[in-house]
């Protein structure tokens, strides 16, 4: 059980992909902090986890750029304002405060307390697909895991991987130095990953660095207290048991509006709905910006929602000062001030 | 007297800064052709004409940018549209005609026939500073320029250069090796310009290069046809007449909204008022995008003419193609089509 954390903002930012981190940007321009939230271990939403090496031609002043590159640009862009991270952790509730303030609770029970949500969330929340295995659901957490957020979390464990993909490729690859045997599980006989992973992949099973067995799908899991066996079947539909501490399927993420669709939030067609004056919602205070909120006109361009960031800074500053007045200043003429 | 040019396209865009030039962009990922035209002789609008060497630090992916490379960036990301442009020339008239189309007339006549016509006229049409010379506006076009469009226009002649500020500087340090004889008439005796540009002005005038008058200013000029005497007065009170082909008062550029004014578009505060699900003014067919338009929550930042390019394009789809569908497509998936 890690230690509960308190922690304390100006701005909660639900999701980390381009435009929560942009957003970040335009708040610190008018001092505010802020604190940033993601289910995934990375920051970069959508880019970061689906199209990390694919050029995207279409953001302004880039005849072309690869979406990490964007990503780790605009982290470069945000670090004069120092914000803080949650990563690999979901947004689970939302309690307004009778200060008017706002506590968000994530999954590992962090508590953030803000002045203004600001919902980045994308295509929400990126969700584990999970494989029909039996029992997969009692082993979550004791021995199950969809996700790998801390490698040395495996050191010296007997580790079953499962899936056909970059990330099944990727994380067989990394954990064969770390874990102390490494399986890696795959229904087919080829990989939909990337070539050379995947070249790796086998050239580790031949020097008997990893197992890799093809062709075959798990069916069920076992254990008293923590997962022990791990049961499969093979092409001639014979079946095997493996002995295991650890159960990571791989099958790919699927995004869900998860738990904000209860916060009484006005939503159309799994988005947000928000006023273009300054993308607020229907609830004061709680603003979204990006994939996740519609209007009339929306576009789901990365481009749209830097300019509806910049929008939303200049409304959430009277949360964050009451009493100041704002007034514009050009970055060139003004600068950038860290804090 | 150039020849007159009739241009065929789809957008006629008034006005070449960053969001008439990301216009372009977008467009052209919808398939419709542009022509720009812009009354100063670069493209860039007050980036290149106010602040070419500032860094700008608010552009989403870049930490810090100099003006004149942001601009020199989109200029390559519109490269494969290949659009038009008409520089040097003010827009002055706009006629509807009966089958739906504009035409666009330019100050040197040229004619745009277009379907969309898009305003991304910033500020407005950059105007030079006139100073207060007897008898100036009757040699406008007979000798008298306030820009430099085409320097080689001045090989062979006497020419007279007014002001203390970079343009002033810099013209005269580039026309000393093509006109005949230069003269810089500055009423100060420091110069406002880059301190570097100021030295070697100080340089040219020491070897003979150039003529240099400090602490004096024009007050009248003449001429039979064409501009021939320019008299100044110096700090005694002294007049003094020169000879010359050419004057080049270079006082700055103050912008106005112009013609465009004149329009029946509706106006508030020298900005035009659109919809923010489009950007389109009251006018149909008619959109305003960048510094020039006005809605709740308008920002003069450079980031939401971005956003307000890409809204815009796909509304105009539907006057260039009424016909056809439009789907909405990543980049990243569907790459950049040049036509
Ligand atoms: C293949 C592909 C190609 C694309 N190409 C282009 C292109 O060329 N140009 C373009 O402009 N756009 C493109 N897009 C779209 C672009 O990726 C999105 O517009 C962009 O990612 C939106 O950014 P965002 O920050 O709003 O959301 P996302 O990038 O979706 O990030 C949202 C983040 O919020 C997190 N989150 C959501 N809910 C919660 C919760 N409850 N708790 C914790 N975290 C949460 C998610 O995990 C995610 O990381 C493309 C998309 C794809 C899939
Ligand atoms: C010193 C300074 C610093 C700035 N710093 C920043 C910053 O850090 N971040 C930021 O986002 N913004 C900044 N800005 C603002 C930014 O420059 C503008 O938002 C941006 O230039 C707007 O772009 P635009 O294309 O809409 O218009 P403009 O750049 O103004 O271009 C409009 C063009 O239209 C032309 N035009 C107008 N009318 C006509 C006509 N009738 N015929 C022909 N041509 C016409 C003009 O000549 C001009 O070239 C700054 C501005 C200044 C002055």
């Amino acid at each position: 059980m890690s230690e509960i954390k308190n922690i304390v903002t100006d701005l909660c930012i639900i999701g980390a992909g381009p435009v929560g981190l942009f957003a970040v940007f335009e708040a610190g321009l008018l001092k505010m902090r802020c604190h940033l939230v993601d289910v995934l271990p990375q920051v970069g939403g959508q880019l970061s986890e689906i199209y990390p090496q694919k050029p995207i031609y279409d953001i302004p002043g880039f005849p072309e750029i690869k979406a990490q590159v964007l990503i780790d640009n605009l982290m470069e862009q945000i670090k004069p304002f120092n914000p803080g991270f949650s990563l690999g952790e979901r947004v689970e509730q939302l309690i307004k405060n009778d200060d008017e303030t706002f506590n968000v609770k994530t999954s590992d029970g962090t508590i953030i307390n803000c002045k203004t949500v600001v919902i980045a969330g994308g295509l929400g929340c990126f969700e584990p697909r999970k494989p029909d295995i039996e029992n997969l659901l009692n082993f979550e957490g004791k021995g199950v895991n969809y996700m790998v957020k801390d490698p040395e979390f495996y050191r010296g464990k007997k580790v079953i991987l499962a899936g056909g993909g970059d990330s099944a490729l990727d994380w067989t690859i990394y954990l064969a130095n770390i874990a102390k045997e490494v399986t890696l599980v795959h229904r087919g006989d080829t990989f939909r990953g990337a070539p050379d992973s995947a070249e790796k992949v086998f050239n580790l099973a031949e020097a008997g660095k990893i197992n890799l067995i093809l062709s075959s799908h798990l069916v069920k899991i076992e254990g008293s207290e923590l997962l022990e066996k791990v049961y499969l079947i093979d092409k001639n539909k014979q079946e095997h048991v493996l002995l295991a501490d650890n159960l990571i399927p791989l099958f790919g993420l699927s995004p869900k509006l998860g738990p904000i669709a209860d916060w009484d939030l006005s939503i159309n067609k799994s988005a947000i709905e928000v006023n273009t004056e300054d993308y607020s919602t229907n609830i004061k205070g709680i603003y979204a910006i990006g994939d996740i909120n519609t209007y009339k006109g929306k576009l789901k361009l990365i481009l749209s929602g830097f300019h509806e960031a910049a929008l939303m800074a200049q409304s959430a500053f009277k949360f964050v000062y009451p009493d100041a007045k704002l007034s514009f200043k050009y970055t060139t003429v003004y600068g950038v001030n860290s804090f």
